[in-house]
């Protein structure tokens, strides 16, 4: 089957490799219909963080090629939407929703040789507990990539403005205008926001599409300035919640320095190099909550945003091509060309 | 009047002072009926924190003396319970329950001559949102010492319960067995905690009272050796709610490290020389939340509690004397032979 390797920084190559099969008997295996890239995928990309040169990817959705003897809820053929982390589903912690901890999980793409996503195939362990079945089959090209959002950015923007608590009526800050800050717009429209503030770059596109999903301010100054310019659209109060969705140092500072006191920072952006100020957000009962999002707790509510229309995350994808061409949707990312980019890799 | 004066580090003199009046017209003066120390006293006793040669102390009840012209609803006559933190109960933070971040607030006895507790008289900015009218004046002794309680202790205890999001059925670690984290132990009771597992000291006396609160199991080894016994008590799991009463790194380390997957810590312990792992408490999807208690918003709730004999949060104070030998009640703190002292200041 073709496969993206990653071959050092700034190179994926599509090559042939043997196609995936079953290891354990909780395993499945998917024929991948549409896979993506992710802004963290861009951090081995770019020389930032290691990766082996093996497989490589970690949001897909595709249709069940083949099942192991103890996956007794998915079945061969199956539509099915694969969160980027495999989790059993009935730990402990996946039972408390936070199947990103699963005592049994781990995540897609990180080196294995069968179980990355940009792939013909993938194998992917805890079936049962990982994939989510897609009631029917017959579904428009955008709501087929609305879909593939819901296998990480989409659930991450979720698990941002969660673990934020947004609450109806809130004056939401969401920190980053990427895919996942997009996401996190509409996700805390979706929890009732009445005020949604994107603190972002200068690019126009995303300001246009924040504010379709929802946004009603942009700030795109950095720093100081834009926590002066925060707390001036919030008459010197701050935001009752903020969503943290970069992970850069400067992001995180602006993160808890717009908080109003009692507000909670939701973090999803991979911290790199943070410091969490443990002294002034004290004083100001300044919180925080999130991490990698527990994606597979949230696919059945946004799956039914989704079909019921009422959000539209595949917008986020304004690059489209095919597995062949993945060193141009990786490069479309990282020169900001891109806010992501979508792979058709074969039809459902 | 008399007040206790810090007089540098170790020292605390009663010395006669002239008695405050009203100097804003939304002021009252209360005549102090019980006072006592507070474990945050400690640190400038110890010569840890710097603090004014002046009146100290922010923990008190007693009878108002006299209010200015804009004080509405507290009068000359009544019982009252002062919070550590004076506000005025109708700015934003106030309202949204904050009210240690009041735009017009701050915290008893810093150095202003005439606001401390550990006095014959206290002046009390905005009088009208900080004070806690009692209803009634015709307590047993044991009643007045819970409510002393409420004035900071108990109601930092029940915010270290609240920020960590306690819930029915828990499973809480408290860490930390001085008065604010035994009232935590009450405040998870409360809550309806299943299970409380006190890390603290070795004090048997402690041990005791905790148990008494309804702790359900002590920790009294620390470090590595803590964490590893929690996770033995919990079948590696962790606690689903951490509330950090102490304010030293080393209890923090703890802290962050016994809270499963998608638990917060509810910080109340004043951080010194803390770090919080960004990235250990990401991953693992940890969370806080907490810092200075708002507990003038906890008082009702705590005072109804009291009342019907459902917490006796007076049960902390182990040594009682008069402001005369508030020297002595500093020390007994300092040198770990008392939990917390109560002073009596006057009779209703």
């Amino acid at each position: 089957m073709k496969a993206a390797i990653f071959k050092g920084k700034g190179k994926i190559e599509v090559t042939d490799i043997p196609k995936p099969e079953t290891k354990d008997p909780t395993d499945a295996v998917v024929r991948v219909v549409l896979a993506c890239v992710c802004g963290s995928d861009l951090w081995y990309f770019r020389g930032i963080s290691p990766h082996p040169e093996s497989t490589i990817g970690h949001e897909f959705i595709g249709v069940v090629e083949s099942v192991g003897s103890d996956v007794k809820d998915i079945s061969v053929g199956d539509f099915v939407i694969a969160p980027f982390a495999y989790s059993d589903g009935t730990c402990p912690h996946c039972e408390a929703g936070f199947q990103t901890a699963c005592t049994h999980g781990g995540f897609f793409g990180m080196g294995s040789g069968d179980d990355g996503g940009q792939s013909e195939y993938v194998r992917v362990p805890q079936a049962d507990g990982t994939l989510f079945k897609v009631p029917g089959s017959d579904f428009s090209e955008d709501m087929l990539a609305s879909f593939l959002a819901l296998s990480d950015v989409m659930g991450t923007g979720y698990h941002a403005a969660v673990s934020a608590e947004v609450e109806e009526g809130d004056t939401v800050a969401v920190v980053g205008d990427g895919a996942v800050g997009l996401s996190g717009v509409l996700s805390a429209k979706l929890l009732g926001a009445s005020r949604i503030i994107v603190l972002g770059s200068t690019h126009e596109n995303r300001h246009d599409l924040a504010k379709e999903f929802g946004a009603t301010d942009i700030i795109s100054v950095r720093g100081d300035e834009a926590v002066a310019k925060l707390m001036e659209l919030t008459d010197g109060i701050g935001a009752d919640a903020v969503l943290e969705c970069v992970g850069t140092k400067e992001a995180n500072d602006t993160a808890f320095s717009i908080a109003r006191p009692g507000a909670l920072v939701g973090r999803v952006g991979v911290p790199h190099h943070v410091e969490i100020p443990a002294e002034a957000t004290f004083f100001r009962n300044v919180g925080m909550k999130g991490g990698p999002a527990p994606v597979r707790a949230y696919i059945q509510k946004l799956f039914d945003a989704v079909v019921r229309g009422d959000i539209t995350p595949g917008d986020v994808f304004d690059f489209k091509t095919d597995l062949d061409n993945i060193q141009e949707a990786y490069e479309m990312m990282d020169q900001r060309k891109a806010i992501k980019s979508l792979l058709r890799v074969s039809t459902i």
